[in-house]
């Protein structure tokens, strides 16, 4: 497994983007390579990515970089868990070919002027309360995409509105990539697998079930029968104490992101929902398929 | 010559990108591939360009694509100079392998949602009173990139502004090409070369030529020894006859286009210049050499 930068680089980061073209034209022509683009704090839904690449590409590259554009002020950029010994531990047990790690200095040096924007996918739910979230996700996204070229890129529906604003935008530019969508997993008793999970004490981890349990009751009310979301959302969330600080629970469409007044059952939607928890956000959805 | 989409296809322009990347597939791999990207209604300016991507490429790719999300409302789309074949003669002329048209419908669906904006590079001079058109040229021009992936592209320094939106773009998302600056091809008298010429009536075309001689003049103040923004522009646009509604004449530094207040002798800068002349928009500019 190649790391980059090298680590015993005596100028540390610097230069990596070189190294990595360097090492893609040496090792990557003719291969097809899948990128599984993580902020590291590694747990079974990256793994669950890593897998699916390692099974449908010849040469997988994992990155790591805690992104500093797709946290606005006040957010938990500085706590966010980083776990590098564990995380290459992780990458070497599913055989991946290359984890990079990025540097912030590098990847935005002072006179950095471009931004990426898709207003229509994300002012809406988590862009309500994180209105740069997006913006710095596709950014760095698509920086990676020029970066490692990839033919596929593996990203996790569990970050349902970030997978559809970078599939959007994959389209709309005509990047020469598959975007892969792989499932949510979840812990045994149903709660999605977040690196900020760590962050969750005893007491905050129970109540955190919260979010999984009123999504599956939410499907179970639709394959009953229930068309209408602001049933679906009173009754779902009737289960929450006090402790879940709701930021949404919205029944959106699938492609577009905007809120539904009745689901057609033809055409299904997905719920997304949104929450803090002891100081911890935390999201979640669930697609309802056409039935 | 190849042309996409192929002239004589049922369905129109429909899927001319997949015709794209079937060529390349077949015919560019391992070619350094040279894009020149225009709106057509070729002349000097544009051949310049074509000659210099056919001394330094195996391929050169010629897009001629009057692209609507870098026009304003109110502004000159509908008339714009579309002159096909001529501009197919050109392209022959000058031996270009690829010329492909774009169409409209195909580069933006309805749902089409992303934006490029490099606000620090695109607020000033030109954008001010044309606030979407970097967005919209950056947004063809890294779609273009995503569709030839050619490994130099070829830009005048006619478009001064455009240029540097661009280079930057391509430098922050960490594209892997070469941006080349190709110089100003002037008429014999000094106009620059720009496809809405045409659209200049005799008075008007004797009036245009205030703007070169301005830029001209304040080249031999900076030589002369002027550094000060505010005298150059006095003296160079005592010239302007009534007829030049001037939208701006600026003394700008070269990388990040911030207005000077005085010019470095060791730094040197580019002086910008737009107005209108009956009806008809024009710019121009010139670099102030460090001396």
């Amino acid at each position: 497994m190649k790391i980059l930068p090298e680590p015993n680089r005596s100028d540390g980061a610097a230069g990596s983007a070189a190294e990595l073209r360097s090492w893609k034209r040496e090792i990557a022509p003719d291969k097809v390579v899948g990128l599984v683009a993580t902020m590291g704090a590694l747990h079974e839904g990256h793994r669950s990515l890593i897998r699916r690449a390692r099974q449908q590409c010849d040469l997988v590259a994992l990155t790591i970089f805690v992104n500093p554009t797709q946290f606005g002020p006040g957010e938990d950029y500085s706590n966010y868990p980083r776990t590098r010994d564990q995380d290459l531990e992780i990458a070497r047990a599913e055989e991946v070919d290359l984890v990079w790690f990025g540097n912030s200095d590098e990847m935005y040096p002072d006179d950095f002027a471009t931004r990426i924007e898709l207003p229509s996918l994300s002012a809406q739910l988590c862009g309500e309360s994180r209105p740069h979230f997006f913006a710095g996700v596709c950014l760095i996204v698509l920086k990676l995409f020029h970066l490692f070229e990839p033919d596929r890129a593996y990203f996790g529906e569990k970050d349902y509105q970030q997978l559809v604003n970078i599939e959007r935008m994959t389209r709309d530019l005509d990047l020469d990539l598959e975007v892969v969508r792989c499932p949510i997993v979840r812990e045994a008793d149903g709660l999605a697998m977040s690196s900020r999970n760590v962050n969750l004490n005893p007491a905050a981890r129970k109540e955190a079930l919260a979010l999984s349990r009123s999504l599956f009751r939410a499907r179970e009310l639709w394959m009953e029968g229930e068309e209408c979301p602001v049933q679906i959302r009173q009754q779902a969330t009737a289960l929450y104490s006090s402790a879940v600080e709701l930021d949404y629970f919205e029944v959106v469409d699938r492609d577009h992101l905007v809120a539904l007044e009745r689901i057609e059952p033809g055409r299904g939607a997905v719920i997304c929902v949104a929450a803090t928890i002891d100081g911890v956000r935390l999201i979640d959805n669930i697609q309802l398929e056409p039935r």
